[in-house]
C-alpha cells in the first residue's frame, strides 16, 4: 500500500451509508468523506460499480500476498465476485509454497462492510443463501487453514461479515479510527456466521451487546477485548504491518505452519488430548532441519543459516 | 425501576452480613447500610421475612418482562420459593409469544446473596441437595434458552449463585457500587455451579482466584474482565438498561431468537461446525420477512417497517 | 524465599542469552544481570551446571510446599532433571493428604527459560522428543489434577516451556520486572504445547502474536490479559503470595479438592453437561462435614471450626 502514489479524492456522502450505520450511530459521520484511493484512479470510480477486479493481489519477492479489498464505493462488500477472488487468492496462497504471509487490507473509507445486501435481496430464495454463506464460511476456514499468517490490516469501518474478516485472521493491525460492529441486526439479520470468530476472540457478553445492539467499538476497545492486535496512527499502518511481517519473515515457514495448524486444532480439544496433539508436533517440528539448524545456531551463540 | 418513588431507609448492619463477606475483606463495609425501597415499604421489611412474593414479575406494553427479586431482607437469597418464582416467571416469558426481552433486577442492599443456607441446612442430604442443585441450574439455563435477551440490572452485592445470575444473563448493567464474588468456599463450599458461566465469561485465572480466595472485585474490574457490559452510577442505572433495551427493542424479534440460539450453540461447537450451524441460521434469518423487510429498506433508504 | 539472606552477585550477561531473545528484543537487556541468590550460595554457581539438586523441595507446617527452580546459572530450564525433579515433587504432594497448597518459585533472573535445548540438540531423534514432549505434558498436568491449588510465583523471565508452566498453575503472582514469552519460534521451534495453556488463559489473537512473533509481554500486560493475576514489585512478592496462601488455608482442604477438579472439567463440556456434574459436585460438597460445619457456623455468626 505504501509504495503507491496517493491522492486524496472527495466525495459526497452516499446516503446509503449513513443507513448502514443503523439508528443508533456510535460515532458521527463527517458530510463528506475523503477516500484515500492510489493516483491511478479516478474520481469516477466511487460514482458506480468499479471497474477492475474487487480484489488486488499483489505478491513481493519475500512470499508476502497483498489482498486490497478494492471497490471503494460499495465499501468493499463481499459480493459474489469478492467473495470468489478472495477463495481463489487464497487457494493460490495455498498452492505457493514459498508464500510466507498474508495481508489482508482494504482500499477506502471502509475496511469492509459485510455481505452485498442488494445482491442478496435480488435472489430471496434459502437455498441460495445456504450456498452463499457457506461459500463464505469456507473463505473464512481457508484463512484458518492457510499455512501462513494471514494479517488484517484494518484502515476502517468494519462490520458484519467484514468484522467476521478481521476476527478469523491470525492477527490485526488497525488504525486509530478504525470501528467494529456486527450490526447486521439493524436490517432484521443476526450476526450468526460473524459471531463464530467473535466469540472465539472476545468475550461472551461484549460479542452479546454488539450482536444483539448493533453497537460499535472503536479500535482501542477492539485491541483491549481481543479483537486486534496493534492499533495504530493511519499514517503508521503500513509500518506497523511491516514489522509484524518482519518479525514473521525472521521465522521458518515450515515452524509456523505446523504450529498454527496444532494452534487451532489443540484449542477445540480438551487439554489432555490437546497436549498429545500439541507433543507430537513439536516433536515433528523438532527433527525438522530449520529446529536443529535453529538450535544448533543458539548453542553456537549465532544466528541460525535459513535458506529462505 | 425508575417509576417508583424511592425513599431512603437506613438500618443496622446485620451481623450476619459481615460474616458472609469472609474473613478477608475486600472493601470495607459501613456501619449503617442504607436500602433503597419503594415508597409503599416500610422499614420492617428489613426486619423479618417479606410478607409478599420473593419475586415481583412486571411486563409493560413494549413486551419487557422485569423481574424483581424482592426479599431483601435476606438479601434476595435463592431460597426454594425464590427459584420456583424465577422458574414460573422464565416459563411464562418463554410463553409470551410477544415477550421482546428481561430485565432481573433486585430491591435492597444486595443484588443477590446466592443459596439459602439456612434452608439448605435444615435438610442435609444428598438427594436433596442434587435435586436442588438441578432446579437452580434450570433456572439458569432457562435464561440461555428464552428467545429474548436477558439484561442483569445489578445495583448491589451478587455473591455465589448470585453471581452466577449475573454471568448467566446475555447481558449486565452494573452500579459503580455493584460487588461480584463467589464466596462459597467461605462456608467451605466451593462455588462449582457458579464456575460454570462465570469461566465461560471472565479468564480462567480471575475465575480460580475469585472462586479458591471468595475474593470480590468491584464493578469496574466486572467490567474489565467480561462479567458485565457497562458500569453507571446508581442513580443512571435505569436508563443505562433503558437505552440497552431501546435498542434491542427496535430490532425484529425473530432474528434475535434464531441468533441467540445459533450463539449459544455454536460456542460450544468445532469451528467448522459452528459455521455450518451459523450458515444456516442466517439463511433462515435471510428468507423471513423481517430481514427481506430489513434488507429492502437499506436499500430504499428507509427505516424498515417491522410490525412490532 | 523471604527467609533467607540474600546478597547480589553481578556476573557478566551470557551471549547465550541474549540469542535466547531472538532478533526482536521488545525489552533492552542490561549489560550486565543481576542474579539474585541466597547468601549460601557462591558466585561460581553462575560460571558452571549446579552441583546440587536442580529442584528444591520445602514443606512447612501448614502444608504449603514449596518448588524452587534451582539451576540459575542454566536459567532453570526443564532439563531432564529438572522434569523427573517436578514430577517426583508433584507426585509427592498428590500423596501427601495434608498438603494445602504450592508455590512454584525460582532462583536467579529467570523463572523458566524452557526446556533444554542442548540436551535436546544431543539426541535428535523423534521418538526421544516424543517421549520428552509426553514428560514434559505429564507435569502440566499433574499441576492442573493436584487437589490443591499452585501458584506461579514468577519473579523473572518466563519463556517457552517456562511460560507454560506459569499458564498452567492455577493461580500466577509476578514481579513488575517479570517478562512472559513462547519464543522458541526465535530457533524455528514453534511453542504448540506452551500453547495449549496459554489459549486457554489470554485471547487467540495474544497468543497466536507470541507465538509467531516470539514477542514478550510484560508483568502488567501479563495481568491484563489474564496470564497471571497479581504484579507487584519484586520486595512483595513473597507477601502477595503469602497473602494468597493465607485466603486459601482459611478454606478447607476437601471443599477445594472438589472444587478445583470440578472446575478444569466442567470448563470442557458443553454447558449442560457443565451444570450437570457441577451441581453434584456442589451437593458432594454441601453433605462433607466442612461444608455442614461452614454453614452451621454462618447461621449461628461465627468463625468455622475447621480441624486443619
Amino acid at each position: 500500500m505504501s509504495d503507491r502514489a496517493q491522492t486524496v479524492v472527495t466525495c459526497v456522502l452516499p446516503k446509503r451509508f449513513s443507513v448502514k450505520m443503523g439508528g443508533r450511530l456510535v460515532f458521527r459521520l463527517p458530510v463528506r468523506l475523503e477516500f484515500l484511493m492510489s493516483s491511478t484512479a479516478s474520481a469516477s470510480t466511487t460514482a458506480g460499480p468499479t471497474p477492475t477486479a474487487p480484489l488486488q493481489h499483489e505478491r513481493d519477492d519475500r512470499g508476502v500476498h497483498t489482498l486490497v479489498l478494492d471497490t471503494p464505493a460499495s465499501f468493499n462488500v463481499l459480493s459474489e465476485a469478492m467473495l470468489a477472488a478472495l477463495q481463489q487468492a487464497l487457494d493460490a496462497v495455498a498452492a505457493d509454497e514459498a508464500a510466507r504471509a498474508v495481508v489482508l487490507a482494504a482500499r477506502g473509507r471502509a475496511f469492509c462492510a459485510g455481505h452485498d445486501l442488494k445482491e442478496m435481496k435480488a435472489r430471496p430464495d434459502a437455498a441460495y443463501y445456504q450456498d452463499l454463506f457457506a461459500r463464505c464460511s469456507r473463505v473464512m476456514l481457508s484463512i484458518q487453514k492457510l499455512p501462513v499468517p494471514v494479517i488484517a490490516r484494518v484502515q476502517g469501518l468494519a462490520t458484519a461479515a467484514g468484522c467476521q474478516l478481521v476476527a478469523q485472521c491470525d492477527l490485526a493491525v488497525a488504525a486509530t479510527g478504525a470501528r467494529f460492529g456486527v450490526n447486521g441486526i439493524d436490517v432484521g439479520l443476526f450476526c450468526a456466521t460473524p459471531s463464530v470468530p467473535l466469540v472465539r476472540n472476545v468475550p461472551a457478553k461484549v460479542a452479546m451487546e454488539m450482536l444483539l445492539t448493533g453497537m460499535f467499538i472503536d479500535a482501542q476497545e477492539a485491541r483491549a477485548r481481543g479483537l486486534v492486535n496493534r492499533v495504530v496512527e493511519a499514517e503508521a499502518l503500513d509500518a506497523e504491518v511491516e514489522s509484524l511481517l518482519q518479525a514473521i519473515l525472521a521465522k521458518p515457514r515450515e515452524a509456523i505452519a505446523m504450529g498454527k495448524e496444532a494452534f487451532y486444532r489443540q484449542r477445540e480439544m480438551g487439554i489432555e488430548a490437546a497436549y498429545q496433539l500439541a507433543g507430537q508436533t513439536m516433536a515433528c517440528n523438532l527433527v525438522h532441519p530449520v529446529a536443529q539448524e535453529g538450535v544448533q545456531a543458539f548453542i553456537e551463540k549465532r544466528k541460525p543459516l535459513w535458506s529462505q
